[in-house]
């Protein structure tokens, strides 16, 4: 049995969105996956009668308090006891759930992931990771995206594990390729930082590295499946990116590939490094995309994301 | 009299695109400006010859030496000594040219600038800029995009007074709005650098700083004239912008919009900083982005940008 623990009051549309993702996300799970849902237990069965969905087909942890996308991340999540996002890390902790997932307030998940679960033991900074869409079709993976701004090399090196265990299980890449964001592609190019973490990662025997990778090189696929960067480069190459969909959509261009770069479609941000899987979901996330992160979480679990890191930490 | 240097042999289509651009620049210069160009005599009058222009409204200065692209850069600024750029910067810094453009080796032409017209007094590292279309049409200055990859709080501070000035005597701004590139509007948010940077900027007297801008909102110009960031994160976004274009003509789409990200049509990326104006062009250089590049340089000297810039230092 798969319990996957999901935050109903999160996400600009919720709870409507969260149910009616997870109503969907139901007809997809695997007959063992239980989908347990953390909210307001009234709100979340009226929202599934009106959709015609029996709600004992949910577990259901009622809970009286929501944490805001203008609280105070880590004061809210103390305080705020009886928060769905409080009581379902709480669950986490305790085994009672096998995976958290929300669109709700990022800066709670991450609080609440730190303080409950904690990073796996040998991880400096855990990281949390974004998917590119390329040109042929594909993903690319790209970490970390704001979790941590100031990098030191060591932890760029660390994020390039991570990533390609990512890729690997979740994506079923069986050797994926491994990159620095750089601003040139010979190994002395970049700033002090990618230099250092360059040459921590050139010739490792974690991953398959394939060197430099520039920002005009990462939406081809040729190069890369996984781009390593610290959380403020990340940040903005993913900014960059929500902004060339907006560009696409000001100027009416109906392009399937530019469609891919609207965020709120995805499922959610894998938090990597702490001991469950916890993925956040955008605000604006659709009932598509909570469906898709409730997937993504569930195949977390399936895959044994977590064991997998560990293991690879102890090998190391 | 203005002079405008120019090498004839800088680029990956050199010297055909830049005889050509120099043809065009000559309808548009002003009378009292004469285009100099350093490099083969020959093949200079060759071309001017084949288009039916006279060579001798040119001033050309002959050099039999080129500096390539996959040359050391430093190494044969200092052994090519007969280099177009090598002469183009002799006789920018004994007041033969009063501003020199080039769409050859951007190593080189740096390191021309830094060993010959030097840092303006008061300078801590000279930056290269670039601009951003906008969706209202305009452009957006973002430096730095890839000279100094290290920034200290203090040279962030001073490239929003480079970019400010920049853009009231380039682009005809009264009172450019200055942002900082960062990844979150509050002032709290960023990394160490950005952080520190942001309370140098804040209530400031040198220029109008309007605070942090993120990388989702720099295309619309709603917030900013001038962006300002370190080297490193300055040339990851160009990239990206680049490969705007790129995506967009992959996918056959004709938009005007994202046709100007197509950085080969443009000007060139002034270095700002140096005691004299230096221009260097994208090495694809078409012969109307070489006419713009010219005409560029010219303008720089017309509003004694440098003159500017070194006013603004004394008055700090």
């Amino acid at each position: 049995m798969i319990r996957i623990g999901i935050d109903a009051m999160g996400g600009d549309f919720a709870p409507k969105n969260v149910v009616m993702g997870a109503i969907q996300a139901f007809a997809r799970i695997q007959s063992k996956t239980r989908l347990v849902l953390f909210g307001d237990k009234a709100q979340i069965a009226a929202l599934c009668g009106e959709a015609g969905f029996d709600s004992a087909k949910f577990d259901i942890v009622h809970t009286s308090q929501v944490i805001e996308m203008n609280d105070h991340p880590a004061k809210a999540f103390q305080q705020k006891t009886d928060s769905s996002i409080t009581v379902g890390f709480s669950a986490l902790a305790k085994l009672r759930i096998d995976g958290f997932a929300s669109a709700g307030s990022t800066g709670a998940m991450l609080v609440g992931a730190m303080y409950t679960v904690k990073a796996i033991p040998g991880i400096i900074r855990p990281a949390i990771a974004s998917e590119i869409p390329l040109l042929n079709g594909g993903t690319a993976t790209i970490l970390d995206v704001g979790l941590n701004v100031d990098c030191k090399p060591d932890v760029l090196y660390q994020y390039g594990l991570l990533g390609a265990i990512y890729a690997r299980h979740m994506r079923g890449l069986e050797n994926p390729r491994v990159a620095l964001l750089n601003i040139g592609e010979e190994e002395e190019k970049g700033n002090l930082q990618t230099k250092e973490a360059h040459k921590l990662m050139k010739d490792n025997m974690d991953y398959h590295f394939v060197g430099n990778v520039e920002a005009n090189q990462i939406f081809s696929g040729d190069i890369a499946d996984v781009i390593v960067t610290d959380g403020f480069v990340g940040n903005v190459v993913l900014k960059q990116a929500e902004a060339i969909y907006h560009m696409s959509n000001v100027q009416k261009i109906d392009s399937e590939y530019f469609n891919r770069f609207n965020y709120e479609l995805y499922g959610g941000t894998p938090v990597l490094g702490v001991n469950a899987p916890v993925i956040i979901g955008h605000g604006a996330s659709s009932p598509k995309a909570i469906e898709n992160m409730i997937l993504q979480t569930e195949h977390a679990v399936q895959v044994r994301l977590i064991e997998k890191i560990t293991e690879s930490l102890d090998k190391e």
